[in-house]
């Protein structure tokens, strides 16, 4: 089973690399993008022994404990049970 | 509108932060998680005045260009048109 794990910066954080991506862009002439915000992306393979309610709740524990900071990130789990 | 962008390695290429998560994972106890790839994710936000066909093919010419690296990483582009 693969679950996909999206972890963003809160909007009320700022986002300096998200910012310089903008600036880069827009320099090398790309027009009409408003805004950049850089996040991470994380797929995770889980034993298939696992009930998609087991996976689940293991992955948002990894998510909240390990991989995203929750003070100053969002994080989002969406599992392919099919894969 | 709203674009995000998923960024992953093409699955031939070895992820070395990927691995260094799964077994720091494990080594703290989580159990059952066959393989980690990390990624990086992207959410842009587009001027208004763009048509959907328009701001999706300026995000895939700028994944292309600028955020991923067409030899070693795969992106995948998606369109919030509603936001």
């Amino acid at each position: 089973m693969k679950a996909k794990i999206y972890v963003t910066l809160k909007p009320s954080v700022l986002d300096p690399q998200g910012k310089a991506i903008h600036h880069a862009v827009e320099t090398i002439g790309y027009h009409g993008i408003k805004d950049v915000r850089q996040g991470k992306y994380f797929e995770v393979t889980i034993e298939d022994s696992f009930s998609p309610e087991e996976a689940r709740a293991e992955i948002e524990r990894m998510a909240r404990d390990v991989l995203a900071n929750p003070i100053i990130e969002d994080f989002r789990v969406e599992l392919d049970s099919d894969s």
